[in-house]
Parts: C-alpha cells; structure tokens; sequence
C-alpha cells in the first residue's frame, strides 16, 4: 500500500507561479547540474506520427533532494483541430529514497510552462547586457507570452516586439503583453526588421528552417532559442551559432543531439565533439559569462530533467505548506 | 481541463490476473513487435547508487491501439531493510490519438509482475517441447511463484523444484506453491542437480554471476532467464547462450545490451551485430521455434514497453467494462 498526493491544475496554478522563486529554483538546478554528480539519463522520445503526436519523458536525479521528477511530455500537434491543446502531460515525484510515488502533478503541461520560461529568465540573467531594455520575441503561443514574463523579472524591458507569421496572431499576442505588463509591445512579420535594434531575442517556435539569419544578429545582442527540442526543429542559422562570440547550451549532450548546436554540426560549421558552456556553468561562476557589451551570445535550450526535478519539488513543498492536493492510497 | 481514470493496486487485482487471457495479451504483443510498425523506444534508466535505487521507464505504441503505456518501474533494493517492497511503480495510460491521459494504473508494480510472467509462459508455449512437465525455478521470489504457475497455463506440468541460495526461502515458497498448484515442488540448494533431468528452466534472479553454467544443459532442455534486465546482471554461463541450439530475444535491440546475449558478447563468443530470432517472429509464425526434442533453446526475456501497452490496455478495458476506478479531473 502506498500514499501519493495528487494535485491538479488548479491546486498546482495557486501553489507556483512564473515569478522570482520559480526562476531561483531552475537557476539552482542548473548550477547543480555544474556543481553536483547530477543523474540525467538522455531524453526518452516516442514518436506517433500517424497523429502527428510525440511524446518526451525527462528525468534528473539532484544529489541531497528528496525527490525526483518523471515528467511526461506530450504534443500532438492536430489537437486544436479538435479543440484540444496541442502539448499536455502531467509528472510524478518519487522519493530518491525509496522510489515510492509520492505526488502526481497533474498538470497538463503547466509546470513545464513555467520551468521552460524560467530557464529562458535565467538565461538572460546571465548573458543579457545588464540594461537590455528592448525585446523581441520569436512566436505569438503560450511560450512567447511567458518568455516575454520572465524577462521582465530579471531585465529592465520597457518595449518589446512579437514576430509571428500569422499578423492576425502576434497582434493578438502583443496586445495582450501589452495591457499585462504595462509597456508598448508591437507585433511584427518581418522577422528581419524584428532583430534590428533589439537588446534581447528569444525564439519560441516549433519552426524546422531557421527563422534568424546570422547577418542579422547585432554587437552586443542576446538571443535564446528555445524551440528546439528535437532533431528536425531549428530556428537560428547554423552560422550564427557557429560566429556567435559565446554560445551556451543548457546541457551540451541535449544540444548536440537536438537543440540548435546539432544543425550547426550537421552543416559542418562547428566538431561533432567541440566543447562549449553550459548555462549551469556560468551559474555557478565555473566560466565566464558575458565578457564585453559588444559580444553576441546565444543560450540554446532544449529543455533538461533538472528544470523538472526542481519545479515539481517546488510545488510539492509548496502544495505540503498550504496543504492542498488530495491523499490517494493504492 | 483533462479526465482520468485512477485505478488501484486492488481495483487491478480485481479485473486482471494470471490467467490465459493475460497470456494471451502477451503473446498479441510479441506478434505485433513482428508483424506491425511498433514504436519501441530505448528504455530510460536513472540509476541512485547511494540507495541502491534504479528507475526504467519503458513505453511502447501499436499501430491500431487505442492507447499507450507509459511504465515506471522503481527498484530500489534497500528498501527490504525498512519494511517496503523492492519494487513498485505504476503505468500511465496515453490516448494515442490526442496524447491526453487517459487512466493512471497504480498498480505499486503488479502488472509489470503478470506481464512478465506471461511472457514466460509465451516463451515456454513455443520453445519448450510440448509434454515438458518437470520445471525448476532459479530464485523464491514473487516473480519464482508467477513464472512457475505461469508454465502450468501452457504445458502439463506435474512436478517442479525451486532453487535458492537460501534455503529457507526455496522451502517457503516450494511450499506455498505445492499447496496452491496441487502438485510436488520440492526446494533444492544444489544448482546444477536443479537442473540436472528437467524438461523446462527459468531463472527469476537478479544474480551479477551466473548461476547456470554452459555443460549443465541437457538436449531438449528450455531455459527462459528473465533475471537480467539491467547490464550488471547475469544468470547464465555465456557458453551456453552461445552454444544454444536456438537462442530467442524478447527484442534484440534489448538483449544485444542489457540481457545474456550482452555478456556473451562481451565474452566475445558471439558477434555483437549477429542476428537471432526474437519471440515474436515465432509467435506469428514467421521463423521457426524448436525444431527438434533434442535441441536445447533458450529464451532471453529483458521485459519490453510492448508488454506494458498489452496490460495496460486489457485493464483499462476490463476496468470500463465492471466500472471500476475513480474518475479524476485536473
């Protein structure tokens, strides 16, 4: 017999939010993975391409945390033909003791929301020019709304621009931002003049041709790329990882499988085995981050089972405080 | 907002057990992976060497099945020490149309335990010779007890030895399994007279030496190892699977890198690209089984993703069918 806590949604939407703790909480988990004998196996993916569906399963295991997080990851990608969202899941928290089941975060997908936009905050924490003030985001979906969020926590934005190919779309989004967080957001299809003058760029979208060019990207700019989670995804032109002045990845692994740094190795521009930082790295004050304000540097983030371990141990803690969740016994 | 079933570990009990449809199930399962455009995944591992703690995560999608299983499978061998079970874990069951959850099996590990007795009895039904009735078990653990009363499904067997380095346990549960199959069963400590005049063999140990060595094996013998799912753990001499008259993989992909092949590969007697049958090609008549009472064969079970959709499936079925589970929202 055993005793699990279940939290939907709903609980877990109350317990964690995108907000200052949730970005310190990812930003100890990649310093972690620097600093500690972290266990990340790689990503586990099924593909259903009858319906268009995939599915990651992600996983890390923090030396000194209780828990550990499995995190289930679907996207099926003709679900809003019938009215469902595309990406959904939910993860279990297991005692790194025991193995014992101890919650199931019944999230459909949010906690990954917010991890995934808290590393993007973490990021530019760390790459960013300390007064990046103009940003531009790559995508009108879920992620561009809460990429644009979390650079506000750790970046003083007062403009901010969305690109989408669908112009009906970005200006739906920018309006949006724009009444949310209380400065001019404008939207834009023309990816080109998006970059221009911008301090800050993050790529959000499930795009399989580069959106940016390397020509484009400016002295002293900040691009994420955070769209590319699988091979056949890619966003930024192989050249501009291969002539960017820093290039981070979150786990070098992930991005020379799956992220932006694989296309740039599969274009022969940058060695299969070539070494670069990773973002935990600089976190943790191992390398350097930024080293001038003229440098163009470029965060590929594929996504890691840490972020997972440490949002879903979050809201545990959280969710045990505020004793929400319902007591399940099998 | 997403609707789930919960099942639990009794509400499963109720609905599934060891029984011929379970085998059945099974043996579907091994002929799909032959026959159909199965999605089998690498398995995920995590390993927690400071509480002996492992997880796998394993999956699988079958082409014109409803749903898929996602399995998480914690062992963690400590665990004894405190009053918990080894073992553990609980299936999520995805709607493989639209990725949405569609029933979480809490199951604390008792589907993995029937659907890997089945493929035992799988094996058995088409490896072993037809009147095999004298079996012995390596091991006096739960999967000891299913894997011999998964045999009595498929062949007629009158008598039946258990073999454990403990001698208490093999008298315990030799025991517990005459009285409940009706027939002897007698507890031995002596390996290689455990072997010696039997007609079927399968060992249930998670031994990291063989315990079967290659000269032991008599013509016409069957030997199914299921103990070894991980690359540490080894049951049988590799000179016996490579001098095996017909050596079977549950898959190769599998065998090749965590199962008795990977030893005798490893001891270079076998070729790490050479090829063998897997039991489901058997199952669906598209290579031979046992094609002589003299021919020793051996079958080489690391347990598959395949396995968990086929049960999965069957409970969820079972379980709408009686109404059974709690429906949950989040």
């Amino acid at each position: 017999m055993s005793r699990m806590i279940i939290l939907t949604e709903a609980e877990l939407r109350k317990v964690i939010g995108l907000d200052r703790d949730a970005v310190a909480c990812v930003e100890e988990a990649f310093a972690a993975l620097a600093t500690k004998a972290v266990a990340m196996p790689p990503i586990l993916r099924l593909d259903i391409p009858e319906y268009r569906g995939e599915v990651d399963v992600k996983t890390a295991y923090v030396p000194g945390i209780e828990g550990f997080a499995i995190k289930i990851s679907p996207g099926f990608f003709d679900n809003p033909q019938i009215g469902l969202p595309s990406t959904n899941g939910m993860m279990v928290l297991l005692s790194s003791r025991t193995g014992l089941v101890q919650a199931l975060l019944l999230d459909n997908g949010y906690l990954t929301d917010v991890r995934t936009a808290a590393a993007g905050a973490v990021a530019a924490k760390h790459l960013s020019r300390q007064n990046a003030s103009v940003a531009t985001i790559f995508g009108a979906g879920m992620q561009a709304r809460l990429q644009l969020e979390a650079l506000t926590l750790v970046r003083p934005i007062r403009e901010a621009r969305i690109w989408a190919r669908d112009a009906a779309k970005a200006q739906a989004t920018a309006a949006e931002l724009a009444g949310k967080l209380g400065f001019p957001v404008i939207a834009t299809s023309d990816a080109r003049g998006a970059v221009t003058g911008v301090d800050l760029i993050v790529t959000t979208t499930p795009s399989e041709m580069p959106i940016i060019k390397a020509g484009w990207l400016e002295p002293g700019q900040h691009l994420t790329a955070m769209g590319s989670d699988a091979e056949h995804k890619n966003e930024i032109d192989p050249a501009a990882i291969a002539g960017a002045g820093l290039y981070v990845a979150d786990s070098l692994k992930q991005t020379r499988r799956l992220g932006e740094l694989h296309h740039a190795i599969d274009a022969g521009l940058v060695a299969a085995d070539a070494v670069f930082t990773e973002l935990g790295q600089i976190v943790a004050g191992r390398a350097p981050g930024r080293t001038s304000n003229g440098q163009i540097t470029i965060a590929d983030l594929t996504g890691t089972g840490i972020q997972d371990t440490a949002i879903a141990t979050l809201a545990f803690a959280r969710a045990g405080a505020s004793k929400a969740g319902t007591t399940f016994e099998s």
